[in-house]
C-alpha cells in the first residue's frame, strides 16, 4: 500500500500491532503488518532475551518496541527507587481496602514474586539501559506513551535513524510532540484500552492531522477502537497513514491474557469497559470489575494513589485474583480485569493473530470496493 | 449516491442536517442533502408556521421533522402537567444555587416569557398533536431521540409512508429499536452533542450494524463528531449508509445560535465540551462553561434535577445569561454554553449551510479518491 508508513518501516500494510506477546509481535509482521513489542515492565536481559527469540522467528520482517516512560509520575526527580523503596508509601488504608475487596472475593492477597530491589516500575534510567540493550537487535521503531519521550531517547532514534513514535490524545499534545522530535504520531481516541484522553478517534484524529499539517509533515497512525480492516480504511479515509491497535490482539490464541480474561472479552459489549484510575493511578481504560468498581464508586475507596504506586497495589493483587480465578473461585472472576478498549464489543471469539492480519486486509479491500460501489454511475 | 438512504429519502447525497432553524433545514435539502428540523420546542401552532415558510422555500426538495419523546421521564404517566404545575417540584436549595450562581456572574435572573399554562416540555401528547399537524405538510422522515418511540408515533409513520428514524447510542437500545419497528437507526456515538450515550462512534457503529443485519436490514445513519465530507466517507466505509449531523451546523452563518456563542465554537478545542446533566436532567454534550462546571463541580452543587425538572431551571438561567451577554457582561459570557460535540474542535469559522454542504460533497470524493490511490500499483 502507498502510505508513508509502509516506507518508513519498510511494511506493505500499515497495520501497527502493540502487544506485549512476542509470538503476537512475529506473526503480525510475518503476515504484513508491524509487530510492536510492549517492552514496560522488562529489564535489559529479559529484553534480550526476547528479541533474539524475535529475531529467531520473525523471518527477517521489521519490528518496533513500545516503553512506557511518563512525563509525569509522583517520583519526578529521584534517582535508585526500587520497588521496596516504595512500598512504605503505600498508605495502610490502602493496603487494608485492597486485602479486604478480595478477601470480600475469596481471594488471599499474596506478594507477587518480584526482586524487591529491582528499579520502580516506568523507570527512566532502567527504559532507557532496555533500549539500549534492543538497539543491539534491527528494531525499526521505538515508540513512547505518556507524554513527550526524554531527549536522550530522541536522540538515540536519530542516532540509529530509527523513527520515534508518541502516543498523544490531544492536539495540544500533538503540537508538543512534533516539537520534540516525534517522527510518528500515535493519535489515540478516549475508546482505546490502556492510559488514554477524553477525545473520542473520530475526532482527535483529523483535528491532530489538520493541527500538525502547518507545522511539520509527520504521519499519524490512528488508535483508538480499531478491531477491523473497515475501521482501518474509515481512519486512512480521515487521512491517517495507518492504524496503531492493541484490544484486538489480546483476544487471539498467541496473546499473554487468560483464558478467562478471554471469555470475558468474547462476552462483552463496548459498555463494559471503564476509564479508571484504578489500576495504574493515570486514568487508563480496562474492562469493567468489581475491581474497578470498588475503586471507582464505593463510598469507603481511599481512592488510587498516584502512578507508580498505584501499580504496587494492582500488581499483587491481580496476581492473587487471576491464580485464584484460575483455580475456579467464581468470585474471583468477578475482579479479573485488564487494559481493554471499547472496541471489545467487536470481539465474538479468539483468532489466531495471523488470521486477525488476513481480515483485516480482506475488510480493508472491501470498505473501498464499497466506496467506489457508492459513486459508481 | 447509491445508498438505501438516498432512495428512503430521496436525495442524492446522504448527509442529513438536525437543526433548530429553519433556514438550515432549507439550505441544506435545497444543497442536496436532507434538513431535519429539531420540533421539540413547537407547538401544534408554531409548527405549522414553520413548515409553511419551509415549504415555500425549500423548491420542493424533501426534508424531514425531529421530536422528543423521552422513554424515561419523571413525570411519566401523569396527565396535563403544565409549566406551571412543575415549578413547585423545583427545590428553594436549587432556586437558589441557580440565582446566586448568575449573580456571581453578575447575571439578573429573570423569568423566560412562556405562557405558563402550556404543556410540559417534552409532552407526549403535544408532541403527538405536533406530529399530526406536520404531516399536512410534505415530511419525508419523522424521528424520536431518548428512547424508543411510542408505538401511536411509529403507526403514524407507516400509514403515511413514511420512515420513522430512532437516535440510539448502544448496541442493545438498537435491537429494541428494531423490535419496535424503527426504519431507520441513528447510530450516535459519545462525541455527540446533546443526549449522548459513552460509546465512541468509531466502535458503536459496526457494532450496532453487525447486531442489526442479524435482525433485519434497517440502514443506519452515523452521528457523532462529523463535521467533514473525510469523516463522512470513513463512516460509509465502516458501513453506514450515510451520516446524521448536528453540531456543523451550529457555527454557519444561518444558525439559531447566539453570535457569542460561535465565536466560542470557533476559539473551542475538542476538550471544551463536557457529557453533563446540567442543562436537561440527562446526560447531554455541551460546551464546557462556568455552568457546567458549577453544577457538576461545584461542592455546593445540589445535583440536577431530572428530566423534564432541570428545562425548568436551565431555559430561564440561559434566558437570562444570554441576554446579560450579549448587552457586553463579560463575566455573563463564561456561563454561556450550548450543546455542541467534540467536533466543535474541527470548528474554526463560520461559513453557510450550503457551503458547509459542498465543502463535505468535495471532502467526500476526495477521500475516496485517496483510499483509490493508496490501492494503486
Amino acid at each position: 500500500m502507498k502510505s508513508p508508513i509502509c516506507d518508513m518501516l519498510g511494511i506493505e500494510f500499515p497495520l501497527v500491532a502493540f502487544s506485549h506477546c512476542r509470538d503476537v509481535v512475529v506473526a503480525v509482521s510475518r503476515a504484513g503488518g508491524f509487530g510492536v513489542l510492549g517492552a514496560s515492565s522488562h529489564s535489559p536481559q529479559s529484553i534480550e532475551q526476547e528479541l533474539k527469540w524475535i529475531d529467531d522467528h520473525i523471518d527477517g520482517k521489521p519490528y518496533g518496541l513500545d516503553v512506557l516512560i511518563p512525563e509525569n509520575i509522583a517520583t519526578a526527580g529521584e534517582k535508585n527507587v526500587t520497588w521496596k523503596s516504595l512500598e512504605s508509601r503505600v498508605s495502610q488504608r490502602h493496603r487494608d481496602f485492597t486485602r479486604e475487596l478480595l478477601e470480600k472475593h475469596g481471594v488471599k492477597l499474596t506478594t507477587a514474586e518480584v526482586a524487591q530491589d529491582q528499579p520502580q516500575p516506568f523507570d527512566t534510567e532502567r527504559t532507557m539501559a532496555v533500549l539500549e540493550a534492543s538497539f543491539r537487535h534491527p528494531i525499526r521503531l521505538i515508540a513512547n506513551a505518556l507524554g513527550v519521550p526524554p531527549k536522550e531517547m530522541v536522540d538515540m532514534g536519530k542516532a540509529h535513524g530509527v523513527p520515534v513514535a508518541a502516543l498523544v490524545g490531544a492536539r495540544e499534545h500533538a503540537v508538543r510532540q512534533v516539537a520534540a522530535g516525534a517522527d510518528i504520531l500515535v493519535v489515540q481516541g478516549t475508546e482505546a484500552g490502556g492510559h488514554c484522553g477524553e477525545v473520542s478517534t473520530m475526532v482527535v484524529v483529523p483535528e491532530v492531522i489538520k493541527a500538525v499539517k502547518a507545522i511539520r509533515d509527520v504521519p499519524v497512525l490512528a488508535a483508538g477502537g480499531i478491531m477491523t480492516g473497515r475501521q482501518m480504511a474509515a481512519c486512512m479515509a480521515m487521512g491517517a497513514a495507518g492504524v496503531w491497535t492493541g484490544s484486538v490482539w489480546l483476544a487471539t490464541a498467541e496473546a499473554e491474557t487468560t483464558e478467562i480474561f478471554r471469555d470475558k472479552m468474547v462476552a462483552a459489549t463496548s459498555r463494559d469497559t471503564v476509564r479508571s484510575r484504578g489500576r495504574t493511578g493515570k486514568p487508563a481504560r480496562q474492562l469493567r470489575s468489581a475491581w474497578t468498581e470498588a475503586w471507582d464508586r464505593s463510598p469507603d475507596s481511599p481512592g488510587a494513589l498516584p502512578m507508580p504506586l498505584q501499580t504496587l497495589i494492582s500488581r499483587d493483587a491481580f496476581h492473587s485474583i487471576d491464580r485464584s480465578a484460575a483455580a475456579g473461585n467464581a468470585r474471583a472472576r468477578e475482579l479479573v480485569s485488564y487494559f481493554v478498549g471499547q472496541g471489545v464489543g467487536l470481539v465474538d471469539s479468539v483468532k489466531s493473530a495471523g488470521a486477525v492480519v488476513q481480515e483485516f486486509k480482506e475488510d480493508f479491500a472491501e470498505a473501498v470496493e464499497h466506496m467506489n460501489a457508492l459513486l459508481a454511475d
